[in-house]
């Protein structure tokens, strides 16, 4: 078999393990060939090849970003979009299968298209956590390890100054970034969108911390809003999809919490170096299991599947379980971190 | 309540973020008092113990160690030790309940203690992810990563000399650590005890990985040893219980490779710098978790029982599943690795 | 002797291991006997103080922040300021020395107080090594390590998105930080306050860069402007000392030079990890040299003295030589990185 | 000017970012072109080479190890070694100029070859800190920063079990590893070679730490060994130059201090984890800067020098005086070290 690999949509550490593991199973255990298509969905959409031999992915599962480059391009739009061209793209390439990774809108492009008849199969990719057909997703461990480190350091800077630190990370839906960082770090309050918290609640966290001689540490997740107020959908305009860019959010509660509090208060936005750089060895060892797997399902003909981790195993399940269900964080879980809380 | 908590065994990243959500969880979500046992079972049978007052575990979960400290104390031996004694020393110190936290010697311990009706919860911490009753313990996270990223660095020098580099990882028994920072790294071979490996198959996947112009890289597990050689049972002595200290293997067969390839091999021990300092996020959250959950089930008094981690939830499994059954790699695990070699 | 020693001023990586090397040195070769005072100036002038013994600097030196807490207290100010009060609140107190740790105003402040005949020796931390009368200080090595890192991650983003990322550092008014992490990371634009650069030349090497297949990488000290530009005082407010707090650069010019050069760009704002956390061995080593060179000159009754780092050297140098020159980047330093840019 | 540059004797991270600086501020200051020669004098002596675009160059100050690969090979001897054949050999490559970077060894051929007519600036290299014409080189604060954080994880396994722990450090000849290192990481005893110090000696610094609760630390450099004993000289044969290969002498104290003591004790010996991998921040920018002044030296024609750092600055100095003199560790920075002790 001769197939393309792509990756679609923001960039996670692990990418590069993903396709390294797709390449070395594949060549090695079944003898197929390998090209990657450039900047995700654009390349196969126009057909811009390169070629993965081997060598090409020597060394590369520690690096962070990812060789093949990506986009947000939708595979569906455009001149040479839809199954149709495509499919004609791939028979004109000599491409047999194609490996797509990349998040929930790049996952229900490749139900779409394998409704369509392509033979696709799926890596799920989300640094956010946010996919239920999984437990969890290569990227995301490695964003905790950076945000849980940068944490740390904001702590030393509250505790001599007697300040309160709030530290905001990714999230824009979910928070299970804020939720892992915050145990781990060992957060006075966690602050995420799944979760109706108001200001007064946050005060009295951070409030009771203070009395025990603590420097009150708030972790917030950048989709998250004080109960009551609305959704600041002009906050930073909108991406590329035409979501509204949150963010800032941090910024926009220290005045107000060191108003409410009498505390000094300072924030941080942690930002892209949560999703850069060198990947943690967990990610890297989910991700070549991902990518080794991945090859075993397109050798198999099981289009329209994706891989996925489920304990220690990692399986095949149907893309539609993987599309339109958003894996939000429990209520117990954030129970349970809240004991840690004030 | 008045619950003690002990540590046992060998150090583990994580030991103290499971007091501290032990403790945090008790004191918060149910009233309980809590005192450590100082040095493992040894603090229990001597009745010597310490408060464990909110404060005293303030900023805990970040750092390496126990701040109990921790011994190879058998509780069953000894003038002071055995059910009964331990009984009465722990109605003289007015414990309810006792949550040990340890290996598998640890655990076996407990169970025969539970057997003999002592309220005792256990958590399990294994370094090496020996036990079989938990999908993975806090502690062997790090121990992966630390090995990832020194065998990351020994990389480079093999690199520049045209070396082949062996690195050594903890293992005596099971080679989940050698596999995963083996695969995380991009080693030519992983050697583990799991498995029967010849010389001769070593030099085949070195020579291999030479002939493709890279510098080989070896990750060997401290209990592994070549197929068809005796276990070294006089290398290093024997432990404090007895077993045979190991170690070594790396430098023993550096000159022996060095010999069958023609290559400059250089072998490098990681050592105890892969059980101590910082835990990684993922362990201080596993650990956590763990903590509040034996709390949980000390009230519960699921005597006998321990918590373990299965997919992404914490549950109570009987001690006698942990016991006796050690996890080894299965044949699947190294398989799926050994597509990566040579 | 009696010694007090205060830190004073934004927190810096390395504070403690000052602390520890001051007390350890005082004791073990002087039979000294010490206390902090508590948050810097306040605590001095307030008479608020606690006791040093050896076991109170145990393992500290790695620990971020400063375990005498800081603020930003003017020891001239207030009912209790001034050299006739400090004087008596020493004389009360039994303190026979000052080691005054701190920035360019806290060292102001101790020349001030030792021309009216009070005993203190300055060591001089500013974790932006803008003063004149030292090599480098502590906390900047820590400072430009994590920044380093932080960029070394957002570069595989900017690469796997063909983005041009801006990296915002500490540096208000000096550009040491930004042009250390910039050579450091090869960043293809550095722009420090000391030199004028207009948006024009900024575009010319982010193109440059992007032309040669490079993701644009701009490093930006927090208080650089756009040539021609007036220093924005307003953009967030002005800090205890009714300085201005820039800031905001980076995320200032991200859609300027999206629009003239066509490429998305993103903006990264360090902030406070920068100056939190562990640190680095270098700035360790140098605290601690410090901190025992300190107690050497208060033994010797140099005060109005600070100790400096000259080559390898620990020396002794009049503080009014420390005080009133800022150390700017020198031109040659700038050229030298310049010839990395575009 | 056609240049080749050649890197020699043991990796140290900082090489890649020498090579860059050279390449980039020759082609852009000065329009040179470069060549590298291949594994150190080897490839100078066999003439072979590869070119340096700048292409070639790109992204790698923050890899560790060397593109051009290294040996240990001497110019002077062999077939095609000598000053007469070695120029010849320029000639028929048209390269006007050597940038040779590497340690004593290397930096002593440089010098004779010099003296024959020979057109090569030196870079100091050596990871041990020993080459007394520069302040500091290149590779040592990785080293110290390695070896540091490696320290700081044993320290926690030292205090969770009561043992003495001992860490071996690189160091044959000098103890400059074991002293940064050590006072970094608050060593109870540092060990080096420069040092006679008994095992009488090293038992009172662990039993007195013992006596203060703590758990004690050892550093040892490689080249230590006890007063009164030989220099073992048969420990682990002979390296390339048939100089002893020391090493070991962690494992060799570790039972008998644990027989004087009675405390348990263990040894790790931090190996080549030590010169591998990503550099410093400070490495980066020392070693990129010491790159462009070899090449501003060689457009000068000032052949026999060496770059060389002198407080901030960047020398010109004689090989002469980085030849011959190896720079110990004087006795007043052991003394100052020494308050740490016990």
């Amino acid at each position: 078999m001769r197939i393309g690999i792509l990756t679609s949509g923001g960039d996670c550490p692990g990418l590069n393990a993903v396709i390294r593991g797709a390449v070395l199973k594949g060549i090695k255990s079944h003898g197929h060939e390998f090209v990657g298509f450039r900047d995700g969905w654009r390349g196969l959409v126009e057909g811009d090849v390169m070629d993965l031999p081997r060598h090409s992915v020597r060394g590369i599962s520690k690096q962070g970003g990812t060789i093949l480059g990506t986009s947000r391009t939708n595979p569906c739009e455009g001149p040479n979009g839809g199954a149709r061209n495509i499919r004609d793209t791939l028979a004109y390439l000599g491409i047999d299968a194609v490996i797509a990774i990349g998040g929930e809108g790049t996952l229900a492009g490749a139900r779409d298209l394998t409704d369509a008849g392509l033979p696709i199969v799926g890596v799920p990719k989300t640094i956010d956590n946010d996919l239920d057909a999984t437990d969890y997703t290569f990227g995301f461990d490695t964003a905790v390890q950076i945000a849980t480190e940068a944490i740390d350091r904001l702590r030393t800077t509250g505790e001599s100054h007697h300040r309160c630190m709030i530290a905001e990370v990714m999230g824009r839906n979910v928070g299970w970034i804020a939720l892992h960082a915050g145990m781990a770090s060992g957060a006075h309050a966690i602050l995420i969108p799944e979760q109706q918290v108001s200001m007064d609640m946050v005060v009295e966290w951070v409030m009771e911390a203070h009395r025990r001689g603590r420097a009150p540490l708030v972790v917030v997740a950048e989709g998250w809003v004080p109960a009551g107020e609305e959704l600041p959908h002009s906050v930073r305009g909108t991406d590329a999809f035409g979501r509204p860019r949150l963010g800032g959010i941090g910024e926009r509660i220290a005045p107000q919490l060191e108003q409410l509090t009498g505390l000094e208060t300072r924030a941080t936005t942690l930002g892209h170096i949560q999703r850069g750089g060198v990947p943690t060895a967990y990610d890297r060892v989910l991700a070549t299991r991902l990518g080794m797997a991945s090859v075993d399902a397109a050798s198999k003909g099981l289009w329209g599947t994706m891989v996925s981790l489920r304990g220690t195993e990692i399986l095949n399940v149907g893309l539609e379980e993987a599309v339109g269900n958003i894996k939000k964080v429990p209520q117990e879980r954030y129970d349970e971190a809240a004991v840690l809380f004030g």
